[in-house]
């Protein structure tokens, strides 16, 4: 399908993307352009990519479609000086969580000889590294994909086509539908992850049991990504922390009532949600 | 090292309550009351109990132990109850998620020949009935035992005995200090979480993934027993909302500022509390 993919950022995102791709014949080579020999080195070793590189010239100077996967913060310069080394009509996506500020830097500063769409593979967890890898991670899931008014409309097929055959499932959106909707499913769980789990005194690890746990889950995700994430998406973040605030106060005004029919009710509705969202 | 063990709410919790004291010979006999023959005969099918009641007098005339098993809103008074009918000397505990309100109406009117310590096994998940109980529920879980300046030290040393024997680490604390960990510790997580998930429209549901479905896990958790859990335990729930607020405030100041170091320093303190708890 595709004679060489080059993976920029060979984590846990990047890593699997190799191994699926290699698991499903999906290119004849797959390169990985990482940031010491360590990580490039577990990576062939994991048979996440066949060959590793520091630098982008020789990564992808034969590419036909790159993949960043690299911090959102760092996936715009990255994309664009990339594409100055790509051969003509090379194709580049991103595996990056938030698409508006990103696209649109890519959009502007791109060259003309290669295509840029954004995707968003809708996996992960709070691992990092090639480690937590795995060939089955896009299985099933969803990727969103987002192209904008000046995408190339062969250049989105074929991204599309890329995710399918890494077995995901595939969704449009614009960047900024994408973003909206993420900093409600994703952004905003984290905030609140972390703002919960930053309360716990060591005297109460004790009796943190599986519902703590499952709450804080994601609070242990990488600071510095997140950080980047929530600046990339600062708007949406914000409308959907207001939202919540203001549940947060139905809640409250609950208790302080004593209004236990509207507590009831409050927590039918946020069941009933959780029961058709399915584990 | 008990005769007859009768357990009052044949549930997930009353169940591997059941399970966990005959797979370890705990008890000659193991009784249980329900309030239909349905779910007695399912946990006899289970071998949680073996043998079922649908009134308190038969299955505790001759209980050495009880353990009331049922929301925290009718156990003080099933425990009143049940007590009447019991052989004097019997032990009585309960499983309650809360343990203030409902231990000082006990002390208040339990007869004067039987005994009562407050339990609260820290265990079970969303899920509800004898289906999901298991024998090793309480495994290396804490579970914490609120004696009060009114409990007899040989009952609690013996509900102390009782649950070690079923697998459980325990931790004595007193009602009002354990209500107010727990509210931190579980009460104010499964608001958190219904408010979260209370919050996604059904179009959104597909890009819900697993740090949303993490995050809100146990919003599935049934909305009468959390509404008495919070009833019961309004003031420390309300001052944990409280603190979670503030310190939502904090990230909310920090995204409208963009200050990105504090962001990072919010994440990164989350982060450090969350590695620290384990999986």
């Amino acid at each position: 399908m595709f004679h060489t993919l080059t993976i920029i950022g060979v984590g846990l995102i990047g890593g699997s993307i190799g191994m699926a791709a290699k698991e499903r014949g999906l290119a004849r080579r797959v390169l990985g352009v990482g940031r010491t020999r360590g990580s490039l080195e577990r990576a062939c070793a994991l048979n996440a990519i066949d060959d590793g590189f520091l630098d982008f010239a020789g990564a992808v100077r034969e590419a036909s479609i790159v993949v960043l996967a690299t911090p959102v913060d760092r996936i715009a310069a990255q994309a664009v000086e990339a594409a100055r080394h790509c051969p003509s009509g090379a194709l580049l996506t991103d595996a990056g969580s938030t698409k508006a500020k990103l696209v649109a830097e890519i959009d502007k500063h791109l060259p003309g000889h290669v295509y840029f769409v954004g995707s968003h593979p809708l996996a992960g967890s709070e691992k990092r590294g090639p480690e937590f890898a795995a060939a089955n991670l896009f299985q099933d899931r969803w990727t969103v994909i987002t192209p904008t008014p000046r995408s190339d409309g062969g250049a989105v097929e074929r991204i599309r086509a890329f995710w399918t055959a890494l077995g995901a499932r595939v969704k449009l959106m614009s960047p900024e539908e994408h973003d909206r909707a993420l900093a409600l499913t994703s952004h905003l769980p984290h905030l609140l992850s972390a703002a919960l789990a930053g309360l716990l005194p060591a005297e109460l690890f004790e009796l943190a049991a599986t519902g703590f746990r499952d709450t804080t889950r994601v609070a242990a995700g990488d600071p510095e990504l997140w950080t980047a994430i929530f600046a990339h998406n600062q708007t949406a973040v914000r409308d959907a922390l207001g939202q919540l605030t203001h549940r947060l106060g139905d809640f409250g005004q609950a208790l302080d009532a004593s209004d236990w029919k509207a507590m009831d009710a409050l927590l039918t509705q946020a069941k009933k949600v959780r029961d058709a969202l399915g584990s």
